[in-house]
C-alpha cells in the first residue's frame, strides 16, 4: 500500500498514512527502531532510546482516537530538551541519568499534536562545543556537525522524519548542512523555550531538522499555532539577493561552488538574483559582540555546574565560562547595542528582495570528530535572529553534502518556507 | 556595637558587619529567625524555611574566609525560581515538594557572593494571579500584591533584607509598592533567567526587594558583574519627566497626591520636573498586545501541566492557557510588531529627561486577599523593558503604603538607581 520503507516516509506522509488507516503507528515505529539498530553502532545518534517505551507509546497511540497534524511522527529530541519520561543527559556527565519533572513546551506540544517522542539525540556538552560519540553518516570518520548532532543525524540516516534541535551559533543549520538535511531555524522568540537547558538567552533558539520543507512547516505550525503556509506565494515572480556577506573569503570552494551554481540555476529558472549586501559595520559589529554575548549568558546559566562540579566540565566550556564571569555588565550591554543596531539595519538590506542566498557553512564536514566546524555563516543569522533554513542542495568535492542558505527577515517565516520549497524544487536534492 | 537589632539592617549593613567581624552569620541568621517565629503566623510570607538548614548555612559561611558583597545577607527566594537544597513549589499542588536538580542562574549567582538563601517566598501560582496564604503585613485583611507577595513582605516585615521575585506584568513593583518596601525591576534580559519556571518569556524579568536603594544596587551588581553606581551622578541638576500614563484617571486619589506630592517637593529641593508623555498609541497598542502575548506564551510555558495535571490548575490560568493555545501565531506576532513600534518611540520619550516619574500602583493594596490587584500601571513598563522602580514615600488614606515609580532608558539601570536614591533622600519614607 505505500511505496517505500516506513522509515523513509517524511513527517507528513507518515501522519497522512497513519490518519487514513493505512499504516498503525505501531508499523511506523517498528521500521525506524529497525533502521536504528542497523545504523545505530556506526553513527551513534543517540544519547537515550527505549524501544519498549517506544512501542508502549505507538500502541498507546495506535488505541486512541487519531488527532493532531504529528500523528504517529516519530520524532528525535536533542538531550538539553527536557522529557518527562526520559533522562535529559545535557551531553554532560553532571546529568547522567537526570530526570526532569515536566515535558519542555516544545515536546507537549508535539505530543499534543500527536507525535511519538522516539529519544533523545546526542547534543555536545550543554549544547556548546564539546562533540559526543555521533558521526557523519556520510562518511564516519568526519564530524556530523555540533551541537545538534544527533538530531541531524537521525533524520539524516532515516532513522527518523523529524528531530528538534537548538541554535545558539550554528547547531542546527551546520549539523543540517554536513549531514545533507533540511535545518530550519525560526525567527528567535517564536518557539517556546520552557524546559530547555539554556545556553545563551539572548541567542537560543529552537528548531527542526526534516527532510523536506513541508515537514519544517508542518512542525513549526504544530507548535507556534501559525496559518498553514501559502506554498503558491513563491511561484509569483521571486527576487533573491545574493548575500556573500564578509565570510565569503572563508568559505571553501565547494560552497562557492554550490552558491554560484545556485544563481546560476535559479536564474535560468526565471527566479530574479541580485546581489544584496550587509552594511560594512556589521562584520566587526557581529564578530566581537558574539564572544562577548555568549559568553557572559552562558556562564550565568553554567553557575550551578561550576560551582558544585568544575571537574566535570570540558575546558572549552570552562574557558567561556571563566570568561563570562570575568566580563563586565557594560561590555556586555555595549554588545547588546551593537547587534541592535545591526538588527535595526535589516530591513534595508531586505529591500526589494525575497530572501537572502547564503552560505550555510564555510564547505563539507570537516574530518575528524574533536572538532565540529566553523560557525560562522550560522551565527551570523542567529544573532540576527532572522529566520533561515538550510537545504542539502549541493554536493562538495569530498562526496559530502554541501548546503545553501536562505534567510528572510523577522516573523517572515511561512513567507521563507514557501521560497525555500520553491528554491529546492527547481535545484533539487545534491548528490 | 550595632545600634539597631540585626534583623531590621540592610543588606550592605550586614554584608559591613560580618566582613569587618563584628557579628557573624550565625548572629544575624538568628535573629531573622527570631523575627520570623514572631511574625509568620500572621504574614505567612514563607513557602519553605528550615531554620535548622538557615543555621547550617550561617555556620559554613561563618567558618570560611570572608568575601563577596553579600557575605551572609539573608535572601528570600521566591519559590518559583530553583534551589538546589530547598523544594521549589511554584505555588501550585502540582509541583509540592518538588526538588529541581540544580539552582537557578540568580541563586548561584548570590551564593557566589556570601549569600545565605534564607527560604522560599510564597508566590501566586505560577506567578500568575490565584494568590497564597500571605497577608498585608500592615493589615492582615488585605493583599500584599503579588505575584512576588512573599519577597515583598518577607522584605517589609523585617525578616530578611533581601529578597528576589519577578516580574511579567506587575508582580514586583505592586507588592512592593502596597507592602512598603523598594522593588527594582532592572532591564529586561540583564539578570539571567535559567532556572526560573518560565511565564511569558518575553516579559518575564528578574529583580529585587529591598528597604534601601543601595541594596538594590548591591544586590544587582553582584549578579550581573555591574560597575557600582556612581551616586553622585544624580547631584548634578536633575530633569525628571512627570509622565501621568493615559492610566492616571484609574489613579486613586492616594496615587494621585503622591505624585503630586513628590512633584512639589522635587521642584522645592530644585529639580527641574517637566511634563513628559507617551505618544498617544501607547495606550491601544500596549493594552491589546499584553493580553495576547502572555496568554500566548504562558499558555506554551504550562503545556505540561495542562496535559497532566488540568484539575489542578486555577480557574483564572486555565482561562489564560485555554485562551494561549488558540490564539494564531499572526496575532501574537502582530502583538509583538506593535509593543516593538512602543519600545522603538521610547527615546523621544526621554529626550531631555534623566527619568520618568510615575505611579507605582492604583492605590493602597485593596479590601480582601482573593484579587492581588491591579497590574497596569506596572505592566506598562514591563512591556516596554524600561528598568524601573519603586520607592515606598508616600502613605495613603488607610494608612498603607503608596509607592511612586521611576523610570529610565533601557540599560540605564545605574543611572536609575543613582536618581532614585536623590529622590528618596529628598523625599523620605512615607509613613
Amino acid at each position: 500500500m505505500i511505496d517505500r520503507p516506513l522509515h523513509q516516509l517524511s513527517a507528513a506522509e507518515v501522519a497522512a498514512a497513519v490518519s487514513s488507516g493505512r499504516v498503525n503507528c505501531e508499523a511506523v515505529a517498528r521500521a525506524c527502531l529497525e533502521r536504528v539498530e542497523q545504523r545505530e553502532s556506526i553513527v551513534r545518534a543517540w544519547s537515550f532510546l527505549d524501544p519498549d517505551l517506544v512501542l508502549r507509546q505507538a500502541r498507546l497511540l495506535d488505541a486512541q482516537p487519531r488527532g493532531g497534524a504529528l500523528y504517529g511522527v516519530p520524532v528525535g529530541v536533542k538531550d538539553v530538551i527536557d522529557t518527562h519520561d526520559m533522562p535529559t543527559g545535557m551531553g554532560s556527565p553532571i546529568y547522567r541519568g537526570y530526570r526532569p519533572r515536566a515535558d519542555a513546551s516544545i515536546v507537549a506540544l508535539l505530543r499534543a499534536q500527536g507525535a511519538l517522542i522516539f529519544g533523545k539525540t546526542v547534543t555536545c556538552e550543554f549544547a556548546f562545543v564539546a562533540p559526543g560519540p555521533t558521526t557523519n553518516p556520510h562518511d564516519s570518520s568526519r564530524t556530523p556537525g555540533g551541537s545538534s548532532s544527533g538530531s541531524a543525524v537521525a533524520v539524516a540516516d532515516y532513522m527518523v522524519p523529524l528531530a528538534i534541535g537548538t541554535q545558539t551559533g550554528g547547531s542546527l543549520l551546520r549539523p543540517a548542512s554536513y549531514c545533507g538535511v533540511v535545518g530550519y531555524k525560526p525567527t528567535f522568540g517564536l518557539v517556546n523555550r520552557a524546559g530547555v537547558k539554556q545556553a545563551a538567552e539572548s541567542l537560543d533558539t529552537l528548531g527542526f531538522m526534516v527532510r523536506t520543507v513541508e515537514d519544517a512547516a508542518i512542525a513549526c505550525a504544530a507548535v507556534t499555532n501559525a496559518a498553514p503556509v501559502d506554498w503558491l506565494l513563491a511561484h509569483r515572480p521571486l527576487t533573491i539577493g545574493l548575500c556573500r556577506t564578509h565570510l565569503w573569503d572563508g568559505a571553501q570552494d565547494e560552497t562557492r561552488q554550490a552558491i554560484d551554481d545556485s544563481v546560476q540555476r535559479l536564474a535560468g529558472a526565471g527566479v530574479t538574483v541580485r546581489e544584496a549586501e550587509l552594511p560594512a559595520f556589521f562584520a566587526a559589529a557581529l564578530s566581537s559582540a558574539r564572544e562577548i554575548i555568549n559568553d557572559y549568558e552562558r556562564a550565568r546559566s553554567m553557575v550551578h555546574e561550576w560551582t558544585h562540579h568544575p571537574d566535570a566540565i570540558s575546558e572549552s566550556l570552562k574557558r567561556s565560562i571563566r570568561n563570562g564571569l570575568l566580563t563586565p555588565r557594560a561590555r556586555f550591554v555595549d554588545a547588546l547595542a551593537a547587534v541592535e543596531r545591526c538588527r535595526a539595519a535589516l530591513p534595508a538590506v531586505f529591500d526589494g528582495v525575497d530572501a537572502l542566498l547564503t552560505p550555510s557553512v564555510a564547505g563539507e564536514a570537516p574530518l575528524g570528530l574533536e572538532w565540529t566546524g566553523d560557525h560562522r555563516f550560522q551565527s551570523l543569522w542567529t544573532m540576527l535572529h532572522t529566520p533561515t533554513i538550510t537545504l542539502p542542495t549541493h554536493t562538495g568535492l569530498q562526496g559530502l553534502p554541501v548546503g545553501i542558505q536562505l534567510v528572510a527577515p523577522l516573523y517572515a517565516d511561512n513567507h521563507l518556507l514557501a521560497i525555500a520549497r520553491r528554491v529546492f524544487d527547481l535545484l533539487g536534492r545534491g548528490g
